[in-house]
Parts: structure tokens; sequence; C-alpha cells
């Protein structure tokens, strides 16, 4: 790919997730946002104006040879159908989670995928948080040895609508599958056995539904390391997003990044500042970041990280972690 | 009790917590160390010097009927005995865990002092740090709600010696039993169900002889509160002591008690000083504080707690921890 | 100024500065860059060409009735020349510190600027700091109560070059004037006295030219609110930017901004990451919201803060702090 | 000495500071309180029952040969007629701060101690801190580099009643100098100038006496290391005891001990618990160890530092600090 062309990225969705990617390929040096495809052509228009893109449809952006690559924001029932499309124009994709919902469409998704050889970025985006990133390489590098225990925490300030919720498929797939990726990608390995428990606490529209709202999985590694994910739909506090690794080394923890750093000390003691409100805050540098990321491959060619395959497996695992919760056993994983 | 008199105590064993209670005893304004016994009687008479007490033999004690209690600190095949006596003459008994090994002999012990009506502290250390009763305390006046998540964590800076290990029945009875305890007390229910998964990871021989260093255990209580404990017999930091509950109101966190509040930064970050190296040091105060503790309800009268019915449950608990982790079951509590 | 039109904006000086400057006004929603200007074309044409404008004289910019504003980040020697040329044309003026190195022009220049009315921004970064304008914000509603003490730290990772050092009259001028601008706008008042001590530590050629790289200021406000200002030129860890504020009614307390929320935990202690490493990093957000509130200001109209008395100000302390340090006496403000 | 002898240590005041060091003496393994000395005999008749010592006459202590050493805790009036009393019969020292009130009385108390040559103790009580003996010695051993920059943060929760302020001569003689004392040991040099600014805040009748209760003082150490002490008898949050040396090589800090390490997290954001209230309880093992080292020092022999020579250098640097905030002038230290 010649130096100076900018790569053409169609973007879908002009939602909250659209915003902040249409932001960032609008600043990006070597990127140009080609166009905004949404149903909803209001919300489109805004952000083709803002950005100073176009609202084009879907067909159009297909057709057109000039688009290098599609950036998948919009509703998660679209990706399967975009994914296709996408495979057979020969355009790389930047697809957020999940691929699709079911299981046996992942599987099919993840085949054409590497069929196609197409380039394909599946945006889990705390791999490309500083914070995250930090911690995964500080591993790698040795510096807490080899992991023993890892403790995964991420907390959302309140549950999702009720209609998300039952679309989503519930906690597992939509948060604890973040926790599971962290946990596949920071220890290196793919668990051998999960157990999950669930307790519905914030909302009782959410345990009429069948579905809970705090989870606790437990992963077991083939080397013996042992991972405990929790999960909550409710923190007063902010948003709740930690790591913790101990090694035979010495442990590293990644805190969560607080609103400002300014404390305050008075007769009730020291108060902090709040961690970042929710995802759009915190991860406002991983959103670069991975935009960057996909740029950059594009550019260099070579296989992008995490790929389809790593959304196939944290579903089979999350759908693993829901049978457990379901039948009160520990699930065993091939 | 009359207030001048000062509560005589004697002391069964001589060795490393023995010298904890000898000091606390000796430093105490109400208390009197009016024995030591230990069958190495240098180590006894080592003790009674430094601490201005005499040695003399457990038939002595218990026949003395000056002798108001006795503080049980001697290896923990001698505690039944021990009990069974102090109950037979009438004599308060403060006793480190456990109360027996097995459960059988746990029972029959608990219905014993239940029976006798004696004066009965087991001293379950935590409950008396000023760190864990704050955040018991905090807790209980709803500082963070309902409790929804319950993290603990309990690392030692290694693995006791081999014999100790096999005759201690291995880390969940050793080390995750207060952990289970301060589940029992923070949540106030008893678990539902228990799981449990463990590893040896620090010395082969601890794989050899069947046990585990290194273990993470999920507890769901009746009201829907999850907990997860991990434990490792391994640190290179230090004695790793925290506890942390997010509840429907906030969340509240208990960190480590660092050696010395002294920060250096240069190119490397920051570096804090390390927690205290162990128990000893980072439960000075809990042992001033349970023994006070006891000898004040023993001057007031009415019930202590921890009792020994609290002993009984947590092995209950661990015990199933055990079959959870033979089995790779999740075991149900009645 | 009507909504839809994007506020022409003139560039002067592709460097450093100029570089943050022109990014944030090309990602400004109702900004437009219109033009680089600078004696160095290859800079100035890189600059332009990675954010789209184009470079120009300044000549053509001061013509060009199009043109609303100029931000000035060039060499400070060129800033008075800027400045009138602006006020003659009728254009607003963002302007990097200093407004000129003697006091004599800076008192003309802050006469001419109110005498003509034109809307100026003297771009003290540290106001536009969310952290520093949290804590100020938070003083204002009277969390620390009436403040009584402020420290302030400002530590650079090195000295500039030799040259520099030289041209802008040292560490005083330099850096202190930065906290001398933060303790007027945290204390609401102007210092009634001024004693300044320092030394030269880091190199040789400082202290051969007649300069320092170590200072501490003490100014005393009318109210008795008693300020402490120390700064080097010289910190391993990164960039260090503290301020605390110990009122009647408690502290609050601004700290440093670190790279990442990672800590690694081992035998060495606990050790979190370096600060930012440099200004450039730290200030960031500040950069972007001077832009912001510039952009925001012109368009709302009205005068803005900080202005060019601020910056007279200010230099007038730093002045008199070098009077202080040369003479070794408290030098009293009018 | 011979080993098995315990050290016979007679205590003079049974007041605050009293009652600390008798405990301290009574738990010591190697020391026997063997005398309270005081006019109020009701305390310390008390103090004698609680430590199992008696009570006795000045007179009598200083007859009785067996006794080796006094500490002396007793009113500053008192001070020096005990310390004549006890170099006339060869007594050891320790000795509470201040030598005596006035710099006369202090310099022959030092020329008497120095030609006596008794063992003498001043007990400045933050060089036997365990984290400010841990800054001095990572500082000595060249962790931080060559001091540069030395902040001393302390601050009381409340002034003193008015007539202790009177008494003690004011907060530069009371509190500032123990930050005195910490300058000249963590630098390890005599300021060669000082610059104090203070004010009345807390309180309207320390105005009107003349006195103040916020200051800041600037100490200029010959090698240019520069030093600012900030002080306040008012502190909502706690006794506040801060430090910091930044250097050529890094920058050493020594933050407040909280009272728990309980943080809670809500809306408000983090909190922690509150610094410990006030010395008796910050300062605890300090008194603990300077006991210790003063009864080691006497047994094995040799000079002891802090020595009386160090109350006279804090003092002339105290009474030069007050003579800067009466005359607004920077005094040079000869």
């Amino acid at each position: 790919m010649p130096g100076p062309k900018r790569l053409q990225l169609a973007l879908f969705g002009a939602g909250r997730m659209g915003t902040i990617h249409a932001a960032n390929i609008a600043a990006h040096p070597r990127a140009v946002l080609a166009a905004i495809v949404d149903p909803n052509t209001e919300g489109a228009r805004a952000l083709a104006e803002a950005f100073q893109s176009r609202v084009r449809s879907a067909t159009d952006v297909f057709d057109d040879p000039a688009v290098d690559a599609i950036v998948i924001a919009s509703a998660a029932s679209t990706h399967p159908e975009l994914i296709d499309q996408a495979l057979a124009r020969g355009k790389a994709v930047f697809c957020e989670k999940p691929l699709a919902r079911d299981l046996d469409t992942v599987r099919s998704l993840v085949a054409a995928v590497e069929a196609a050889g197409t380039p394909f970025l599946l945006a889990f985006n705390r791999r490309f948080d500083p914070g995250f990133a930090s911690l995964a390489s500080r591993l790698r590098e040795g510096e807490a040895g080899a992991p023993e225990l890892v403790l995964l925490t991420s907390r959302d300030p309140g549950p999702p609508p009720m209609d998300y919720i039952v679309a989503s498929g519930g906690i597992l797939r939509e948060t604890t599958i973040h926790d599971i990726d962290m946990a596949r990608w920071l220890t290196g390995e793919e668990p051998e056995s999960v157990y999950a428990v669930g307790a519905a606490r914030t909302d009782p529209r959410i345990a009429a539904a069948g579905h809970v709202d705090t989870v606790m999985v437990t992963l077991r590694m083939p080397s013996g390391t042992l991972v405990s994910i929790n999960n909550s739909w409710r923190a007063t506090y902010g948003y709740d997003q930690r790591a913790e690794v101990h090694g035979a080394g010495g442990m590293l923890q990644l805190g969560n990044v607080l609103s400002t750093p300014v404390t305050a000390w008075n007769a009730g003691g020291g108060s902090s500042d709040k961690p970042q409100p929710f995802f759009l805050q915190r991860y406002v540098d991983a959103y670069q970041r991975e935009l960057d990321y996909f740029v950059n491959r594009l550019e260099e060619g070579g296989a992008m990280s995490p790929g389809a395959a790593d959304g196939l497996k944290a579903l089979e695992i999350a759908q693993a972690a829901e049978e457990s919760m379901r039948s009160g056993l520990a699930i065993r994983l091939s």
C-alpha cells in the first residue's frame, strides 16, 4: 500500500460506539472516514457532518473499490451479514464484539474469515488499553514469574436496559466475555474447566427474566493457574476495571483510572476522586490505539490479533459458564 | 469478679505463639502470667524468665484453684485433652485454632464446651485485627449496603514445613479456614455451596504428598452473596492479607499494612515499602486485642465470640472444599 | 458570531507547542486551522500537510479579514510584534507565555491589549488542566475552608538547553512563573512579600552562567496565607507537578498523573509506574481545553481569563523573587 | 555492665509523656522502673500501681546508688535542675526536649553535660520512628543521591492551651524545632541561613498574645540544599507528619500512618482512613525504640545521639527563625 495514500474506512453504526470510531478515524493521520452507514439517517447525518464525512448506503460502500475496510459498530444482529459481505468483496474488517449471538453462526463466520484470509480485527478493547497492555507485556517479560492466581474485576455502574440484556444473552456473554478474553490473553492458556455462580441483586426484572447481574467465574488452566472473575452491573463508585496476576516471582496489579488525581483530607479521612464513570471515558485511549493498530496492520499486512477465533473461544467459555451456572456443576472444557 | 484482683492465666505452649501470648499476658494490667507449661522445659524456662513467670506442670496448673483460665498455644494434637481438662476443672479457655484435627473430635468438643457452659474463646486472630474489625463494623453499619461480592486474599510468604503440612491436613484447613471464618463473619451467613480448585506450584514435595499450595474457593450464600477466596503459600512481597466487600451501596476494601510509609521515586517509578513479613508482625495488635477481649469478657461474664461452634462451622466448610477439590464438583452444604 | 461558521485560526510557530495547537485546532469541531506561519518553512509545511492546512506569511494572515484569531506559539522574542499586529488588525489572540521578556514591554503590551479591548488569552496551561481546575473549584466551594498553607511542586526531568536558559531569563521566569500563577489563582490574592533561595546543582554551566536550577520561593498573602514553591530542573522519576492547599476545613492535594495504573509487587515492595514524562504528555488535556475555552469565549464574547494582566502580575513577582535571591532579602510587594 | 542485671530507671513526671515512658520501661526486658517522682502524688501513685513501681522523692532517688539513670518527662521548667542533679550524682539522663527554655541556660547545660561525660539522650522522638529512621538510612545509602530539596510538614490537630503556648515560647520552639532537628539530621548539615513567615489563623487569642500558629520556614544549607518546613496547629484530618527529600538520584517520601488500611468507595470516590490522631498514637513505636536505644547504649557504653548539643543547635535555629519572623529579614547563621 503506497505511503501517502490514506486508507478509506466505512463506518457501520452511528450510535455510541460509532461516534467514538468516527472521531478516531477522522483524527487518524493515515485514514479517511469514507462513509457512515446507518438506517437511522438522522444520526448518520449528524455524525457525517461533525467529522466531515458522508452518509452512504451499505450497497454503495460494498460496491466501491476505493473502500479498503469496514468498521462494524452497528447492532450485534447485523454483524454476520456485514462480515459476509466484507469477505465477499475483499474488504478488511474491524468488528466490535460479538461476531454473532449464537455459537453456530460464530463458528461459521470464523471458518469463513479464515478461508477468505481477509484482515480481520475483533475489537476487544482492553487488549489495547495502555494499562492492560502494560500488564500483559510486563507479565510476558517475566516480572511476576509464572502466573498462579489471576483476579479479574469488572463492574458496571448500572445494568443495561432490559431488552438489551435479553438480546445480548446476559451478563456472561456481555460483560464476562471481556474478562474471559483477558484470562486467555494474560495466561496464554485455554481453560480446562469453568465454574460459575450468579445472583440477581440489582433489579427484580432481571431475576424475573431469568437473568443475573452478579457473577463469579472460576477458570482452571492446564498449568494449574487459577482465575477468578467477578462481575456486577452495579457500582456506586464508577466503572470498576481491575486485574491482578500473582505469580512465582511477584504480583502485578492494574488499578482503576481515577477521574483526577485530587484527594481531599478532612475529618472523614482522605477522599480520592472516583474511577472513570464508564467505558467511554475509561477506554478512550484503547479505542484510539485499536484503530491505530488496525490501520498499521492493514498497511503492513499480516494477521491481526485478536482475531475472529478469539471471539469464538471466548464465547465457548462464556457458554460453558452459563451451563455451569444453570447446572451447579463445574464444566470440563475439552 | 473483684476489681483489684488480677486474673491468673496459665499458658500452654512456649513456642512462637506462646511467646506472643506470654508477652501480652505479662503486659496486661489486669492479668497475671501464672504459669508456663511446655514439655520443652528449656523453652518454658526462658519464657518464664523473660516475663517473670514460672514453669509448672499441667497437673499442678489444673489442680490450682487460683488459676482462672488457660491459654492453649501448644501443638494442635494436645488441644482436645487440654480442653477436656479445663472443662472438668472449671477453667476458662483461650484456644488457638484448631480445636482438633478431625471433625468428630471437634463436634464432641463443641458439645462438651456448650454443655459445660465454660467461657471459651476460639482465637481466630483476624476478628481482632483493627483493620478487619473496622471493615466488619463499617459493613454492619451499612456503609457498603447489602454485600454482593466478597473477595478474600491470603497469601503466605512461603509454605510451612512438609511435616506440618501433612499434620495440619493441608492449606484449606490451615490457611483457608481463616478466610472461611471471615466470609461467615463479614456476611453473617452460612454458605449454601462451596467450590474449590487447587494446584501445587511452589514445591514438588507438596504435590508428591497429595497436597496443594494454591487454591481458589467460591462460596454461595443464601442471600445470593458470592465469595471468592484465593490463597497461596508463596508471596515474594511479604504476607498478603486483603479483603474486599462490594455491596449495593459501595465497596469496602482492606489493604495490606506496609512496614513503613516510605516511598522511593526514581527512574523505575514509585516504590512503596513491603507489607509486613508475616503474621507475627501483621497481627501484633490483633493478638493484644484478643487477649484483652478475653480478659474483659472473663471479668464481665457472658459468652465469647468466636466460640467453639465457629471452629466447627469453619472446619465443616473447609472439609467440603476439600471434597470439592477432590471430586471437581461443587458441594452443597445443608 | 453565527453558529455554523467555523472560526478561522492562524497558527504562528510550527515547533513543539505549535504542533500541539495545530492538532487541537484541526480536531476542534468549530475551528479551522487557516494557516501555519513559521520562518522554518520545512517544519511549517510538514505541519500543514499533517493537519490539512496551508503555509502562509504573517502579512498574508494579518491582511486576511477571514482570519478571526491568531495563536502565538512562536519564539518568545516574536510575541510583542505579533501581539501589536493582531491588535492593530482586530484579531483575537491566544498567546503562549511570556508576553515578552522584559517588564517594560510587558507593561506596554498589557496597556495596549486593554486599550484595544481585543479578546486575549494568555495560555497558562495549568489553569485548564482537569486536576488543577478541580482543585481550584473545590477550593472555591470551600472544601478546605480558608487556605492557610499552599505547597506547589514543579520539577522538570532535566534542564533546558543553556542558550534557552539564558534567553528565557532563568528558572524563576521560565518555570516558577507557572507556580506563581497557581498561587495567585488558588488563593485569589496578590502576595505582599516574596523570598527566594536557589542553588545550581545539575550542571556546572548553569552556575557558570550565573543561573540556578533549584529554587524555593515563599509568598506571604495579605490574609496570612503562606505559599511555598519548590522547583528543580532535575527529576529522575518524570515530570513532577503537585499542589497542596491546607485550610481551616481540610486539605486538598493534587498528585501526579501516572503513566499507567500498573503496580508491581516483589521483594523490593510495591512499584507504581512513573509520572508522565514531561508537559507534552502531562498537559495533553489542558491544551485541548484551553483551545476549546478560547473558541467558546470567542463565540460567546466577553473577557478571557487568564488575560494579559495575569502575565504582568506573575512576571512582577518572578522579578521580585530574582531580586530576593540576589540580595538575600525578602522583598515587599506593594 | 553484667548481663543479668536490669538497669534501674527513675522516672520524673507522671503526666502524658511520663505514662508512655513508664509503660515502656516496665515492659523492657532489661530495665526496671525503680521510681516515679512527681509532686502530683495522686498521679504518681496511680502510675506506680499500674506498672508495679513505687513513688519516691527526688532526694531519695538521687541518693540511691542503685538508680542508674533518670528519665525526665516532667514540666520543662524542672529540666535544668534535674539535669544538674543527675550530673552531680553520676546518673545517666534520658531527657524529653527542651533542655531549657532560654538559650543561655541551654548553653551552660550542654557545657556541663559535655564536661561531666555523663551518658545523655535528648529524646527527639522522630529520630526513632521506624519511618523517619528508614528515610534517613535510605538517604544515607544514597537512594536519592545528594539531597537538593527537603520538604517537612508537621501539623497538629489543634493548638495547645494558651498558657502552654506562652510558657513554651511558641510554635517555632515547640513544633518547628522537631522539623529543624529533622532538617539537620536528614541533610547532615547546619543551615547557613533561615527565613520564616507566620500567621495566626486558628484562635484570635493566639494573635492577641503575639503568637502565631501557622509558619513556613526556609533553610539554606552550605551545599545548596534547600529546606522548606511548614507547620500548623490545625488539621481537621489528624496528625500530619510528612517528609520529602528530593535529590540528584530520586526522591524519598515519608507519608502519614493511617489508622487502618480500610478504604471505602462510593459515589463520593474512595475514602481512606485518617492519619493517626496525635503523637501518642503516631509515635508509639518511636517511644519504645528510643527507650530501647537508651538501655542498649547504657549497657554498651559510648556516646548517645541525639545529645544535648543537638538541642542547643535546634534552639539556636528556632530562635533565629523567630528573629526572621519578627524582622522580615532572612537571618544569616554563622
